[in-house]
């Protein structure tokens, strides 16, 4: 392992693009800045090297770039295909050039595997060798570590979890397919259910004239609306259903879960308990097998950026 | 690396117990012997030993001997919970025994898990580092490789492919829990679709009174009969649908099919075809994807046993 001074991580994210610069052997970054994305405006590549640029260290040796991006990236190239926050790259060779311009190796992979890669290192997986993270808010992704490392696949593809198909010609889904797990436990999966019902003329607190957000339905779910509390209650049927599937696939020893909607509590876990349980083929898989929250928050962009950039000098 | 001279492995079959010894440096076998398994009956751990001691070398040393058998199995643990081929043993500790016994140590795995290690040293794999496995039979099976290791999960119960829900409330499934991919795509799925059709009344060369095996089925299909077509063409186009969930999960850069309903061409694999394309949710997946035959037939049990030993060795 090369000796290591100081890691730059960046996390372009929906609202801000941020950077941080971070000691090997600290958790808390040494600097950080925080501009806003502005995903529509021209010129998104000077305004990464000026907010980089602002948080480098002056006295000392930077070792590597890491950089976490709503893909779809290929992390063995770097280039991102596309991402919803910088509408202007296609097939943008970032990390290309970003060594061209600071000089040093840099690397790239998207939010999810890199937030579940920070829960690994940093956060609720430390100490698991076999970790499945997944984001739950308006769709649904993965991230997953076997035997300590980060899951990328041939064409850096790998864990897109939320596109698994769970039921075949189920409702449509944000990426156009059908019945994938996204369709039915993400934000926007739950807000397609109570439309529906709602338009289908049942009762409830919602409006059925205005659209109403996932945390909107949370909201009325706690205040007893059965319509709401269903709706939490089928996404977290069909989320124990998507999981059932990953434990097979994976075996990990923890489960961890990021994002919005997952932070409603007994609303979507409960049903997501039971069906967990229902589902898998062999007790065995739940021995010992951790299920709980991330714990990075905010932080797990630049996290996991930083970690991946670690990893990667490692080999 | 230690310095390896030879292997032995072992492969638990349904019908035959297989023991062969392996110079490191040659792929065939240095000897070789096969009895039967004889599932029901007593002392089958005497029965193995005997079989191995007819193949060890005797002027050699022997480094380590590796086992497949069908599971479940725990490899961290050498524990063969259950096996439908050696009835008497319940959380046998076989790699325990085995060391005891000949004094060098020993690992299993299930057997297509190994199949799929196999494949990639020495069969249609070599070269890949993200290999993805599915044996097409009575039942689904999977093994994946990732980068050039062994997905074995942390109770070792990773790679259960066949135990995917596609379709909630779908057909049952011989592990008792429904809409798996198994229940659709493999010989008993094909068997129950033609069965509950010819119960229904349709019209079929297939006689309704009796039991109409997988390949029975494949014969009529061969000969024009619609119902017979119709059941592998089902079951490819549910195949595909759980090959895209797998590249979505795993990404790799060849898909390998074994087992006798594989064998059954554009049957089933056109149909396949069609709906993996279908329900990719990138193109970029199909990039240079290999998808093909598993090359090693009957001896791919005793080149993946002998494979996870070497691979063990080198740890």
């Amino acid at each position: 392992m090369a000796f290591m001074s100081i890691i730059v991580a960046v996390d372009i994210g929906g609202t801000h693009l941020r950077a941080a610069a971070y000691n090997h052997n600290q958790f808390q970054h040494i600097a950080y800045k925080r501009v806003e994305t502005k995903a529509s405006e021209p010129n998104a590549f000077s305004r990464l090297i000026k907010v980089i640029e602002d948080i480098w260290p002056q006295n000392e040796k930077v070792d590597a770039i890491g950089v976490s991006t709503p893909g779809p990236v290929d992390p063995h190239t770097g280039i991102v295909m596309v991402t919803p926050n910088i509408k202007e790259w296609h097939d943008f060779p970032l990390t290309e050039k970003l060594t061209e311009h600071f000089g040093i190796p840099a690397w790239v992979d998207n939010d999810a595997n890199l937030a579940g890669l920070a829960e690994w290192k940093f956060g609720a997986g430390r100490g698991h060798h076999n970790v499945l993270y997944l984001t739950v808010s308006t769709g649904v992704g993965g991230g997953v570590i076997i035997e300590d490392r980060l899951l990328q696949g041939s064409h850096g593809l790998a864990a897109e979890l939320g596109h698994s198909t769970i039921q075949v010609d189920g409702p449509l889904c944000g990426c156009g397919k059908r019945g994938h797990l996204e369709s039915f436990s993400s934000g926007t999966g739950i807000e397609r259910f109570v439309a529906e019902q709602l338009n289908a003329g049942r009762e409830s607190v919602l409006n059925p004239t205005k659209k109403n957000s996932a945390y909107m339905i949370s909201e009325a779910a706690k205040q007893g609306d059965a319509l709401a509390i269903e709706a939490y209650s089928i996404a977290g049927k069909y989320l124990g259903i998507g999981v059932a599937n990953f434990l097979h696939a994976f075996d990990p020893s923890i489960v961890i879960f990021g994002g919005g909607v997952s932070q409603s509590g007994p609303l979507l876990f409960d049903s997501f308990e039971v069906s967990l349980k229902e589902q898998v083929i062999h007790p065995r898989y739940l021995d010992g097998l951790v299920i709980t929250k991330a714990e990075l928050g905010d932080d797990s962009g630049l996290l996991g950026a930083r970690a991946l950039a670690e990893l990667k000098l490692q080999k």
